[in-house]
């Protein structure tokens, strides 16, 4: 039913057959994920609201933003995706979040929390300016709804003077299970259904900003759905309306429901390759070195265990802080919790910190404050595609005064690096990958600014790269020059800021070669080329140019964008033969 | 009285000898700022709150947080700060914001809004977490109150489990009017102060995130102040709360009570040199534009007419928006508005733009919208110091895929910068300081990545710059230079991103000089560096080190951080003489 469905069949449907469809689409979604992996219980949970709204509103005329994204699958898979559906977040498939490019019924691309309330406000502003009549629609999960920009959108409804649908999809998740005063709050609404004055006047906070508030409801009650939406629609003539209901996460799926944390994201990684998670590694030394230094506290923003912070949480709950997504105040709390001689440690994704930049100059780098960034997901991450890669972190952190930043070679030095950090009483922020495959032999100290000779060669080449995955593949490129009588010089770049001036000043008779898993401008190779003004030295940069980077596993894209031992080792074959 | 006060002088004050204090504050606040600029109006609101509160708590032992912190002037002077307090905003002189490195008693160091909240529970926290006992407050205007941190706070102050004070001094006004919801809601409570029991359902708002809350009182009314805080205090035992009160911008003086919005920044900035300011510009070319074209729309985050934008808000209010201090909610609106086909244009203060940077990489570069980001005050931005400086713009910018830069050599070139933009189809930042003072010969058309040479030297030097400023200073080395018979060649490097790289490339044979008003990494210097790459270019950057920028007038920290006519002119002396 699903494959070639149109907007206009979906609308001349029964209820029987729309509640047929729903199955459908929650099995392919199942089917699906289970094999290429991506967001199973948060779609299984959205499944019937979805159908509802194409069956109320009539898309691509009315818009649809979904925050986050995640749970766009059944809206893929009733405009036009079915068939592209098992590419879902592979390299060149379908989008795992929604994506204008992509269709027509995707009208508004996401990826970080909070976004969609503004964005669904400046498009029915500009609908209002410019004199059209459609719907705008927002689907916002209680994990978002803890985020500021919430806030600030709901702060300026009454101002752009204009209607809006906001539909609060409370599973009581966002990745992790909500927290903060506002997911209480939600809590009070839901369980009040019976008692009517009670509700009205706890719904008072969203009438407060302008908004009619309508809940609680059962968003997985397909038929009350389309009722709901039906006279919903009717009135967003007059006001904005916010729809509260509730919807299980990894609805229909018994494994799905027991354990909506895990089955939130279905990774599809061969766990056989990977020895070591930083994530694990992180957990394991944090909690180890907290025994003995009592200022150490763990900060996170909504994702506690993806970062590996479990055990720590769970060992000093009294030194643990999880505020829900709200990535600039942990990054305050952090640098406020510094000034009273506190070393706090923020874990977060390395997309996600974006959202502290301005927090981390004035609060943390302003003050000089010893607040510890433990960057995960750095680099290429992959299947989530251009919203989520991590290859911005280097580049928007090394232009900052006072932060110093470091970038492990392998588990190991990771761990050393955290010892480091330890005793390090100034701004430091350690970025490396999810994945742990390789441990490097060497391990030598780990000294501020110093970097470190994996492999002398015979003093032609010298290739300077920082984090696992760069050198991984200097190295594999190493031994293919080997084979042709070449050997290069290979250097870690623990330190991307400072570098290791000293050491580089050194290889001045080196053609310098410079390999990293970031952007070019602002990353190692930039800041060496900065270094080396001036001295007119031969020089060569491997890292990402300036593009947004699609999904694909970092392997792939990384040999596609040039970052590879391939390319390496062509460079200097070529530069031989010139 | 004022000049050696102690904490323990002032607490055994009587009321008396207390308002006669606050007097004695007024008046040197109000002698200083008329002379070496500053904050005012907020500044005499805030007195008799501040002396009340020295009165009754016991700093530096409790902890006070300003937010954004530019009414922290009387504080300054109880707390030894009274003699240095005319070299205020000056170089070398006290910071005009709290400042941990000039005293033990500002403990946390602010400039942009909201934050005090997040700082306040950190170091609450971290309080409790050391089991030491002291309190911990926070001061924030009702403008601050708009921006999302402040929800991110309230909702995390039962998880922290914690107490603070927090004082909501309410005056209608951030440097604008205040707008939104927000502020409406707070002037229905101040209406309410008869009307107990329709106020305690108001307040349920603060209630529902675990504030008690106390309100509204006179801020002005040293006697209620002492008394109320007094109270207070003992509460802070047990709870958490907000206190309300109202003060009176600019109290105690006509002019200012009269016109808070004029005096609430004092310049002193020497009108007469300057010919017409970037932000004048902006404005009327931009109100021009909209005459023709319907879908030019403005928005601003809480600074409409400082960025110029008072004529187009009053012409076209329907396609106006001031969101108040919001920027990354403002950021998103562009972005939507411009994904239904309208033409933002978002005014910003470069420092405040770094609350956006997410929203600009995601929402307006990641969709690639035609959003025109008008960066004001950009470069060195003078008296506020570290955290207004507009200094990292070009940098975190210019890593941004998608992005156009463009940088004015004066107020004609903006202006026709203006009209480039409006059809142009792609995300676009241009980027100005406040004071247009010089107007230079040479107007050619604006080609987009296309540079223009203002100077043809003799074929040796090539000097590259960006900016009115750091061409200013490149005009006046080569006017030197030309007395040495030096003649240099001068480019207008308008667009930072895309480079010119077809008239880098014509330059090959010339010692290539870069000159910028930003920090080096990241920027104009730093971007030609990676184009000449491995190209054995001779090349020197004449950018901002890596370090925070304190306080002075742009020209004097220009020339001490030399980016100057001296140093370029002492550089290619000395390059002659080698």
């Amino acid at each position: 039913m699903l494959e070639h469905i149109t907007e206009a069949q979906l609308k001349r449907m029964t209820l029987k057959e729309l509640i047929a469809l729903c199955e459908e689409a929650r099995e392919v979604i199942t089917r699906t994920v289970l094999k290429t992996g991506g967001h199973l219980s948060s779609n299984l949970g959205m499944v019937e609201l979805t159908v509802a709204l194409h069956y109320v509103f009539d898309f691509p005329k009315d818009k649809l933003v979904f925050d986050v994204g995640h749970q766009c699958y059944t809206h893929k898979l009733l405009t036009g995706r079915f068939n592209e559906f098992d590419t879902i977040r592979q390299k060149n498939g379908i989008s795992g979040f929604p994506k204008r490019e992509e269709s027509e019924y995707d009208c508004y691309n996401t990826g970080h929390a909070g976004t969609s309330v503004s964005a669904v406000l400046g498009i029915a502003k500009a609908r209002d300016i410019k004199g059209e009549n459609f719907n705008a629609i927002a689907v916002i999960g209680d994990g978002s709804f803890n985020n500021g920009l919430i806030y600030e959108a709901f702060n300026s409804l009454r101002l752009l003077n204009t209607n809006v649908l906001l539909i609060l999809n409370d599973n009581g998740m966002s990745i992790a299970p909500t927290v903060g005063s506002m997911h209480e709050y939600l809590e009070i609404l839901s369980e009040d259904m019976a008692q009517k004055s009670k509700k009205d006047r706890h719904a008072k906070i969203f009438e407060r900003f302008g908004f009619a508030y309508d809940g609680v409801y059962d968003g997985n009650d397909l038929e009350a759905m389309i009722n709901k939406l039906t006279e919903v629609k009717e009135r967003l003539k007059n006001e904005s309306v916010i729809l509260h209901i509730l919807t299980k996460k990894g609805k229909g799926y018994a494994f799905c429901e027991d354990d909506p944390e895990a089955t939130h994201g279905i990774s599809i990684a061969n766990a056989s390759q990977i020895k070591a998670e930083y994530s694990e590694v992180l957990g394991k030394t944090l909690t180890r070195l907290a025994e003995k230094d009592e200022r150490i506290v763990a900060v996170t923003a909504a994702m506690t265990s993806s970062l590996g912070l479990g055990e720590f949480f769970e060992k000093y709950p009294e030194r643990s802080v999880d505020v829900g997504i709200c990535e600039e105040h942990a990054t305050i709390l952090c640098a406020s919790m510094a000034t009273e001689g506190l070393k706090p440690y923020y874990a977060v994704y390395s997309t996600f910190l974006q959202r502290s930049f301005d927090e981390i100059i004035i609060d943390i780098c302003g003050q000089n404050l010893p607040v510890t960034l433990c960057i995960d997901r750095a680099g290429i991450s992959g299947a989530d595609g251009e919203t989520h890669q991590g290859v911005f972190d280097l580049s928007f952190l090394s232009l900052i005064p006072n932060l110093t930043i470091a970038v492990p070679k392998d588990v190991n030095e990771f761990e050393r690096m955290l010892e480091f950090s330890s005793s390090f009483n100034a701004p430091l922020a350690i970025r490396y990958p999810r994945e742990g495959k390789r441990v490097f032999k060497e391990q030598s100290e780990i000294v501020l600014g110093k970097w470190e000779k994996l492999l002398s060669g015979d003093g032609k080449y010298a290739v300077i790269a920082c984090g696992e995955r760069a050198l991984t593949q200097v190295f594999a490129s190493a031994e293919e020059l080997r084979a042709h009588g070449i050997n290069i010089t290979v250097i870690n770049a623990r330190f991307v800021k400072p570098i290791d001036g000293q050491m580089l000043d050194g290889l001045r008779e080196q053609h310098i070669i410079t390999v990293e898993d970031n952007m070019l401008l602002g990353g190692l190779g930039s800041l060496i080329n900065c270094h080396m003004t001036g001295k007119g030295k031969t020089l060569k940069n491997f890292a990402y140019k300036d593009a947004f980077i699609p999904q694909g596993s970092p392997a792939e894209l990384m040999e596609e964008l040039g970052v590879s031992k391939k390319e390496i080792t062509q460079y200097i074959l070529k530069n031989e033969n010139r």
